[in-house]
This record gives C-alpha cells, sequence and structure tokens, in this order.
C-alpha cells in the first residue's frame, strides 16, 4: 500500500491534471462562444450601418453621425478580431479537448495561448457587448431626435444605468471568480492537511 | 456486510450527489435557454427599432412613441444583460458538465453563482418574455392607429388577457416547481425512515 | 433461479421503467421542437406585422385590417406562450434527459408536468400551426384583393380545404396514437399471461 | 452447439432486428429532413408573397397573377403540412432511435406509422420542391415580363426540363431503391440456403 | 495460430471492411455538406432574382438581363436537383454511418448509389459554385454599369482569373485524389507482399 | 519486460500516433470553421454588394466606386474558393476523425492534403478577414462622404490602425505557434534522453 505521502502526492497530481482538464474544456467553450456572440454583434453593427438612411442624414447634427459612425466601426471591428483570435486558437484547443482522455490535456496549447484567449474574451464579452449598449443609444437618438427628443431622453435614462450596472456585474463577476479559485486552491490545501494528518 | 445505518448514510450521500449534478445540467440548460432566447428577442428589439419608419412618427401622439421607444430600449437592455451574464458563466459550468463524472459535480460553481443564473433566468424568460409581449401591443398601435383603431383596440382586447395570463403561468409554474422539490424532500425522507424501519 | 411469478413482476417491473424512459424522451424531443417551431412561426408573424405597408391600408375594407390584426397578434402570442411554457420545463427534463439513464426517469418532472407540457405542445402545433395557415388566408386577401380578387377566391378555395384536412388529421392522428398506446398495453397483458401459463 | 436450423433462425431473428432497426433510424432522419427543407421552402414562398410589389401587379395580366397566388399558397401550404406530420411524428420516433439498442426498436411507431411518414416526405420533397420550381418559372415571369420576354422565354426553356428531369429522377430513384431492397432480400435468401446447404 | 496466407486474407478483409466503411461515412459527410451549401447558395439565389429593382431594368442593354436570367435560374435549378439527390439518399446511408459498427456498412446502399452521390455532389460543388461565381459577374455588371463601367471591367478582371483558378483547383484535386488512393492501393498491395515474404 | 530501448521506441511511435491524430483533428476543425466563417463572410459582401443604393452612385467619385467594386468581388471570391476548397477536402478528412481511433489517423489524408488545407485558411482567416476591415471602410466612406466627411476620417482613423493591429497578431500568433511546436519537440527530445538515461 502506498504510504500516506505518497496518497497526497498522487492526489495532488491528480487534482492538478483535473484542474488543467477544466482549465482546457473551459477554454475550448469559451472559443466557442467568441465566435457566435461576435458573429451576431458583428453582423448587427455591420446592418446598423448599411440599412442607415442615408439621404436623411443632413437633418442630424454632426457629432451624432460622427459619434454613430465611430461607435458602429468600433464595434465591428473589436468583435472582428475577436473572431479572428478565436478561430486561429480554437482548432488547436478543440482537437484535444475532444479527445476526452485528461492526461492529453497538460499537451494543449491553451495555457500557453491563455493570454490571447483572456484578450479575445475580453474584447468580445466585455468591450464588445459594452458597445453594443453605446450603439444602442446612437440609434434611439437617430431615429427619435427630430420627433420626440423626449422620447430619446427616456432611452438615455433607460441605457446609462444599465451601462453601469453592466460595468459593475462585469467588476464583481471577476472578483467572485477570483474568490471561487482562491478559496478551491484554500479547501484543497485543507484537504491535503487533513490527509497528512491521518 | 453496511450496517443499515452506513447503507441510509450512503443511500443519501448518493441522493445528494446525484442532486447536485442534476442541479448542474439543469444549470447548464438553463444558460444555453438563456443564450438562444435572449439572443433571438434581442435581435428582433433591433429590428423593431432599426426598421422604424422614422419620416411617418410625427403623425403619432408623442405619449405612443415615448412609450415604444423605452420598451424597445428595455427589452434590448434586459435581454442584453442576460446575455451577457449567461455568457460569462456557461463556460465555467458547462467545462465540468461535459465531464459526464457525477463525483466532479460538487467543483462547479452553479451552487455558488445561483444567484446570477437565477438573475439572469428572470431577466431573460420572465421580465424578457413580458417586455416582447407590450412591445408588440406598441407595435400594433403605431401600425393601425391610423387607419383602423378598432383593430388596435381588438389586438389591445387579445394581449391584454394574455400578459395576464403569461404572469399566472409564472407564478403557479414556480409554485408547483417549489411544491415538487418539497414533496421529493418528504419522499426521500420517507424513503429514509423505511430503509431506515427495516 | 426466481419463480414465474417473480419473472412476470420483474418484466413488468422492467417495462414500466421503460416506458416512464420514453415517456421522458418523448417530453424531450416535444420540448425542443416547441421551441423551434414557436419561435420560427413566431418570427414570420412579427415579421408580417411590421413590413405592412402602413399609407396603404386605408384602402381595404376595415373588416380585412381587423382579422388580419387580431390572427396575427394570436398567432405571435400562442407561439410566445409556447416558447415561454416550453423554456421553463425544459431545463428540468432535459438535466435527467441526457443522464442516459433509465433509472432516473422517474425522478423527472416530466409526468408532473405533463398537463403543462400538452398545453405548450397543442398551443405550437395544433393551434398555431391553423393560426398559421389562417395568416395565409389574411395575407393573400391583402396582397391581392386590389389587382385580382379571383386569385384571392382561388388562394381561399386551396387554403380552407387545407384547413379542414389539417383539422382531420390532427383528430385522426391523436386517435391513431391512442388506439396504438392500447393496443401496446393490450399485447403486454397478452405478453403477461402467455408467460404466467407457461 | 446450436444445430444449423436454429442458427439460420438465429440469423434471420437478427437480420429482422437490424431491418427494423435500420427503418426506425432512416424514418428518424427523414423526420428531421423533413422539418429542415419544409420550414425552409415555406418560409422562401412566404417572402415571395409578402415582398410583392403590390402597387405594380396591375401591369401583369391576370392569369400570370392567378397562377403565382395558387403556386405560392399551394407551396406553403404544402410544406406547412408536411411539416405538421412531421412535427407530430418525430418525438414519438425519436424517443426510441436515441437509445441506441436495438432490442427496442420493435416498440417504436415507425412501422404503423409509416403511411404518415410517407405521406409527409412526398409532401415535403416530391411534391414540395416540385412547386418550388414551377414558383421559381412564375417569379421569373413576373421579374421579367414587362422588360424583357425574352429572358423569360429562356428563363422558361430551363425550367421546364429541369422539371422532367426532376420528375424522372423521382421515379428513376424510386425503383432503384424498391430494386436494391428486393436483390437485398434475395440475397439474404441465398445467404440462408448456404448455410443451409452446409 | 493462423497460417501466414491466412493472416493476410484476415488483413486483405479487415482492410476492405475498413474502406467501405470510411466510403459510407464520406458519402454521409458529403451528403451533409451537399444540403448546406445547396440550400445556403440557392437561397442566395432566389434573393437576388427577388430583390432586383424591376422598375429600373429597361436601363440595361437585352444582352444582360438575359444572361442575369438564365444564370439565376440555373444556379437555383442546379442546387435545388443537388438538394433533392442528397435529400433522397442521406436517410438510407445516414440511418447505417449513425450505427458506429463496421460490419454494417456493406449492407448501406452508398455504393450502389454512387453514381447518385457523384452527380449531386458535382452539380452542388463543382457546377453550383462556378455558376455562383458567374452569377457575381452579372451582378457586378448590373450594379456598376450605369455609374462605372471602370468597376465593372476590374471586377470582371477579378472574376474571370478566379474562375479559371476555380476550374484549374477542381482539376488538381481530383487527380491528387484518384492518385492518393491509387499509391494507397499500392501500399497496401506492398505491405501484403512483405507479410507475404516474410 | 521491454528493454529500455524499446521502451524508449515505443513512446516515440505513441507520440507520432498521437500526433497525427491531432493533427488530424486540428485539421478537420479548421475546414469546419473556414465554410462556417466563409459561408458568413461571403454572404455579407453579397448582402453589401445588392442592397447598394445603385441610383445615388453618381454622386460618389469613381475611385471609390472602383475600390468598393473591387474589394466586394475580392472578398467574395476569396471566401468562395476558401468555401469549395474546404468543401472537397472535409469528408476525406472527417470521415475518419469521426472514427475515434487514433491507429487509423495516419491514413486520412489530412497530411497530403495540408497545403489545400493551409491555403483554404489562409484565404478564410488571414486575408478574407482583412478584405472584410478594408471592406468595412469603404462602406463607412460611401455611407458617410456627402453628409460627414469628419465620421468617415475617424472610421478611417479606427480601422487603419486595426487593421495593423489585425496583421501584427497574425504575424505573431504563427510565430508562437511554431516556438510552441518546436519546444514541444525539445520536451520529447528531452523526456526521450531522461528515459534513456535511466
Amino acid at each position: 500500500p502506498p504510504s500516506p505521502f505518497q496518497a497526497i502526492q498522487l492526489k495532488v497530481q491528480k487534482d492538478e491534471e483535473f484542474a488543467c482538464w477544466k482549465r482546457l474544456k473551459t477554454a475550448n467553450t469559451q472559443l466557442k462562444i467568441i465566435m457566435e456572440v461576435s458573429s451576431l454583434l458583428a453582423g448587427i453593427g455591420i446592418v446598423a450601418m448599411v440599412e442607415l438612411p442615408v439621404g436623411q442624414l443632413e437633418q442630424y447634427p454632426e457629432i451624432l453621425i460622427v459619434g454613430f459612425a465611430s461607435c458602429t466601426t468600433l464595434l465591428v471591428v473589436v468583435h472582428t478580431l475577436a473572431l479572428l483570435i478565436g478561430v486561429c486558437i480554437l482548432p488547436h484547443v478543440s482537437s484535444i479537448a475532444k479527445m476526452d482522455e485528461m492526461e492529453f490535456a497538460e499537451r494543449s496549447p491553451h495555457d500557453s495561448l491563455r493570454f490571447h484567449i483572456n484578450i479575445a474574451w475580453t474584447l468580445s464579452t466585455v468591450i464588445g457587448v459594452g458597445l453594443f449598449l453605446i450603439e444602442l443609444l446612437f440609434i434611439c437618438w437617430m431615429q427619435f431626435l427630430k420627433t420626440s427628443p423626449v422620447a430619446s431622453w427616456i432611452a438615455t435614462s433607460i441605457l446609462v444605468p444599465s451601462i453601469m450596472l453592466f460595468i459593475l456585474f462585469v467588476i464583481c463577476f471577476y472578483r467572485k471568480l477570483v474568490k471561487a479559485k482562491t478559496s478551491s486552491t484554500i479547501q484543497d490545501l485543507d484537504h491535503v492537511e487533513v490527509v497528512a494528518a491521518s
């Protein structure tokens, strides 16, 4: 029978393998979500740009047109870049994630490419969705400015707190996630101590 | 052979593991449905906003325009926030749900993130679908106000009871679900007693 | 070796488990079809409502506009409610259906929620598809009334028998399904008798 | 060891089971294809009807409008009925097809519902696709009649042989399929004879 | 232990089984791709035909209209026929491909239907994609003829070499595929010789 | 027990098999992504071309029209060629990748077709996405040139650095990938040395 120390060593090794596997699967799902969300929102941005009633633009103050143009361009660019990064990494991660064998997880490039995945995720989810809400603000102003400025102001009063709520959620969520990771590590350490003590 | 008490203990532990696994799978499906439903309904909201015949808006009373603008904005914002929350949580839940091994279920963050999942679910399903029905009411009024107010009133008389039915269903369903959970717990306890008595 | 009576008991129990599992899988597929069909048809209804050439509505008799408005509203409401019910039940049914182990089938809420599933199915398939055919009738009348009433009448003469055929099929199909279930029960009973006689 | 006769009996029984399973899987795929193809083609029919430039219809001869109206209505009705039949049968067939155990195949209603599946398949694939080609003919005539009748005639001279080719293929394919089934039965019988002779 | 000759016989048989299985899986994927690509490209053809600005057609030379009409009709017809053939064969091939047991591969009709699958594949991929590039050429000419013939000529100078490149690739690819098959057969024969020699 | 040398030989062989399998899976995912991304971006290109307000083109300088026409044509052609190559190779790679048995990986043509896969990948991801960003630049200029050149210039000042960032990322990513491959080979060699030394 293995000695208690060897048992702990084995357990720690198995836990590490599991954690590596979990990171691989998480990265795989993140990359798939980036592809889906970014192509959807980039598509909406393109449609909003193309379906613009060009002939009526002269009625609007230039600041509004400039804001709309830069926001739409940024929205499409951000999602295109996120899509590109996701598309480049996905085949290399997915090829190992589909094998359903934990031992191969270490050979996947998802840890060395973690920085790239994080950038794509931030571009697509955090910046991209935030820009989408700002884009909505510009569309509201362009649609209702002439006929009912009150409607524009009410839409603004709904959107501004929403964007703040959005930023708040993103901050809270990542703080919670970090805490969850730390607590899981502490739990693991406690577990090790208990095993070591027995 | 294990003593009856140990058998009960083992059964209770296995049941708990099963319940944890079931909650994980339910959360996973809920998050996928949130992504699907919210992107569909947010898309419809955006299309309704962009395809608005801006030139004809002057004919409408301002209260209608303001109502339409706030309802559409709220619809898109609610679904965007639900989408964001769902998208942030899904990779962490899905990575464990895909492993198809019950023992890992406890390590998933779906219980500590239950509050976030419930908010996303309520935003997407309860508030989001309700807003969609109200949006339909505004579209009916904007399309038929000038030519046939009777059509608008009939559409309203169909939609108002539907929204009430919708609220009623949501209340009934959650009451039923809570009852089902309680009765399943009671059944489990009965089961434990029977095993204990034998 | 088990006595013949025990063997029958075991067989009956296994059959019941199989029937429960089959009902679970059927409910799961039904809920997925509801989501797909209802979001498609509700989308078509919304598009038909939004793309209405509002400016030309004055040329039509009011009865046609009122009929179109109520039919479209009903179509969208019916499918939205079906979607809502389907979306609320699916995660609880799907979480167990995905486990691929028959013994868990009894713990799924698909039997206690059968009534809700049947309502959603009837709303989405029977009432929803019927309303879609009536909607088609209204669209035909609105598109061809001015230029060619003959075309409207021919479209009507195609659609009315189709709607009758549709009702006939629904009645026949459910009668056949009920008969199939009864005959399968009778077959099972015969089987039991044969086993019992031996 | 089993006698040669028993071996043949066993083989025949296993072959029958396999054939039943194959029919089940084929029916399952057919129903899924019906859902996909019919919702696509019905959608195209609806779009062609709704996007009709109503104001310009007066320029066309009435026979063209009547033909277009009846063809589009028929196209949508045929695919809606196929969709309805497919949607009603699919959950009952799919629930057993997903179990991946051949022994359950006999309990599926796909044999007693074969007639309904064949009707849905014929409506969706044979009649539905044929109507789609005729619909294309009407669209060509309506788009090019005023500006270039030559284009209309050339499109017709492409479409008429295509529709004949289409009918020819359908006839040939079903004759080939029937022959394949017969030859497979004959092969099986030969196999039985060979086993019996040894 | 089996004699060397028996071992070779066994290996050859297993290789044949594997080759048959591979052909089955390849046919299955080809049929799925035909369905996807053909419905996409046929849809684009229909949209290009329906969204034609009919009122402005009189400005174009008749040869352009006739070419556009015949190309679009051909594009839709070719993809519709490919879709029909694919849809008819897929259920019979897919039902066996999904069983994941090599021994059944021989019973699938994918070898006797190889001719049909090849026709559908050629229609969808080779002729269909080629026609799509020619369609693009006609769209360019119709969009830019009046305002900027230079743009039309530049688009033509991009498209003509592309179509040649496309034809070249198709020829090269099939030559390479045939060579790969031959070399794999030769490799197999070498392998047999080596085994036989030992 | 095998000698240390045989153990290394076995390990090297198993590693090679794993690497071959990984390349097969990666190629399979790459081909699927090419199909998805290319059909999306080619579709956007076609829509941008067809929805062009032809009547207003005379207001633009010819250089803009020529640039837009060539960029759109190139975008569609590049993605169509990538789609064609992907579609031709996918069935032959996918048929083996789906078998989930490593030993067959060597028989797949994904290594002999690596050159074609790389061309399709470069066309679809690198050149195709780059052209998409340039297309966005042309759309911005065409939409805002008349009403607000400032908006066009700001959109340009966002897009030009983005395209540079895009090129930078592509270069960095491939350099990193090559380095990862080399380091993994070195690690393997180290591993072999360690095993050999023991």
